[in-house]
């Protein structure tokens, strides 16, 4: 399959559309869409915005009008074939008269996975799909994962000193980073459908885990593994009423009282009375979560790596030593060879203000 | 003062001439001359490359010749007024008919400190300094250290996981990072005039120390920090016969065993029993050493942060982690507060095949 200059353009201006809906189309994907008529004049153009509000499609189209008819519809995913709270996609472009639909990526749902494509052709509309495809995957990663393999992509945001502390040993450890990374972090929590975190994180730090650093259009549901139910009812995390808790614990009266604060409590335990994390993971996947953003400590950290549950790694690092001590960034059983370490691949590299910061991705064992 | 773009091109072509005798010129710095004719032509190029063979400005100046009269020539440090080893560089330009001089900088030897530049200024000849002066001081940084406070420019090089572990804690560390990485380390220790380890890295991991992974015109000179005397004779830092061994130890006998193996021995004990390390660098500072290339354990990596004898930071990141642990970068006191953190400058930050460097500077407490 060859692609045009102009089908190229045509797509990245459709991904840069689907990016509008980065904070807001949860749990559905983002989704962009161009259309242009034959002399290659734009004549539609759409995103979708939030679950329940029209597709990418169907603004584009509505822009379009008579237009449509004889051009080409260039779509970040496949269109969908089937009646969920909106009407096919792909019969709204039959309907509409375009000669010619490209898509990035087929869509992973089950519920499609081609069939909208395969609709299209029978209606005797020709179809290219793969255009951009590494840029669409990665814009929807989450809701690649989830439809996938069934669980959300997990991004777990550190940040440390050089010498890789998050803390000192007694504890001490807000603001390491500036804040360019501060607000850079609050930009990854701001496009995650979840922000989970650990009950020593909430000991520690009381945190808020919201989006305040930069303009945020929804806040993410706040998600707390808290195995015992030790949560305080006073921790901020509690705040908006909107906490997912995954305890292992039965106690009533504890479940009640948090309840009443408007958490919503998940029971989850595993073989050795901790939370489950795959099963939370699993979850969460099941409610329509996409994106997870974690922030924990050394433990939980720990904990989320061996078990499998990391997708990406989001690393801050301030230019600061504070020497072996203090705390480190992932509690992990003492290895005798490096073929046990866990190995990543960095995906990119930048600096923030005086700190940088490290994306990475867990190779396969 | 400013310059003209020629006056900028030819600067940096001295500058590059001079980078020919990176790691050669010690004791001396790295100096490079170019004469460019009244016309802007290029009449003669010429770079240190050795201690007792003629100095830039003399290569230059010969193979400029009848050239030179009228000529300007840029030169990447002040020229010298003193008769060192070689006849002052400052009466050779004003023999040969130079019109004007333009130094990077002025030279921060106490011998020549300005008196080269005043000498040309006195012979008639226009004088201008400070034309890439930052890069010029780069370049000499371990040299000018040296005159300005007696002691060399001390570069640690560390190499760990993206956790911040050199090693696990059983003491397994080799090839942490790929070939990259450590061809670059071997390029930062071939401008070294010494290289400086520890008795617990010698016991770790018995290293060379010796470049080997890229092209190198002469070895660094090894420096043992040896408290007690320790070391085996069959050490591979003993093999060259050339290793400086400071102790605190007195042991006649060891002493002794260690000079027969080539070693010398230099007894710097502090008031703990330890090796005076500040006392150490000093010692290198008389012995003409201008940059130190340290490649330590946590231990010494420590201690020598603690003691502000790291000028530079040259930290490696295996895309890897091991768990915390595994050992650390350097070993210090607990902190109370961030505020008695290291506080360092990112002056560097790039990818090296599957890892990335760091290179950092401690700001002012």
């Amino acid at each position: 399959m060859t692609f045009s200059a102009t089908d190229h353009a045509a797509m990245a201006r459709a991904l840069a559309l689907a990016e509008l809906g980065l904070e807001t189309t949860t749990p559905n994907p983002r989704v962009g869409c161009v259309i242009l008529a034959a002399d290659g004049s734009t004549v539609g153009e759409g995103w979708h915005a939030r679950a329940g509000e029209p597709h990418a499609e169907v603004h584009a189209l509505r822009m379009a009008g008579e237009r449509a008819r004889g051009a080409t519809a260039y779509v970040t995913l496949e269109p969908c074939s089937h009646h969920g709270r909106t009407p096919p996609c792909a019969d709204a472009l039959i309907a509409a008269g375009v000669r010619r639909v490209v898509a990035a990526m087929a869509d992973p749902n089950p519920l499609v996975a081609g069939a909208g494509l395969a609709r299209l052709r029978a209606a005797g509309i020709d179809t290219a799909v793969g255009l951009l495809e590494t840029q669409a995957q990665e814009l929807n990663i989450g809701f690649v994962a989830r439809m996938r393999r069934g669980r959300p992509w997990l991004r777990l945001k550190t940040a440390a000193t050089l010498d890789g502390k998050s803390a000192l040993n007694n504890g001490v450890s807000q603001w390491i980073t500036g804040p360019e990374a501060r607000r850079d972090g609050h930009r990854w929590r701001a496009r995650a459908c979840a922000i989970l975190t650990g009950i020593g994180t909430v000991h520690a730090d009381d945190p808020q885990l919201s989006v305040r650093d930069v303009p945020c259009q929804r806040q993410p549901r706040k998600v707390l593994v808290d195995a015992r139910l030790e949560v305080s009812p006073q921790a901020r995390i509690l705040a908006a009423g909107d906490c997912l808790i995954a305890t292992a614990s039965s106690d009533g009266g504890r479940i009640a009282r948090l309840q009443d604060l408007g958490a919503e409590i998940v029971h989850l335990p595993d073989a050795r009375g901790k939370v489950d994390l795959p099963a939370l993971l699993a979850e969460l996947g099941r409610r329509g979560v996409n994106e997870v953003h974690a922030e924990a400590g050394c433990g939980l950290n720990g904990s989320l790596l061996r078990e499998g549950c990391v997708d990406e790694l989001l690393m801050y690092f301030a230019p600061m030593l504070v020497g072996d001590v203090a705390q480190g960034l992932f509690r992990l059983p003492a290895a005798e060879t490096l073929d046990s370490a866990v190995r990543l691949q960095i995906i990119d590299l930048r600096a923030l203000g005086a700190d940088y910061r490290v994306r990475a991705r867990p190779l396969p064992p």
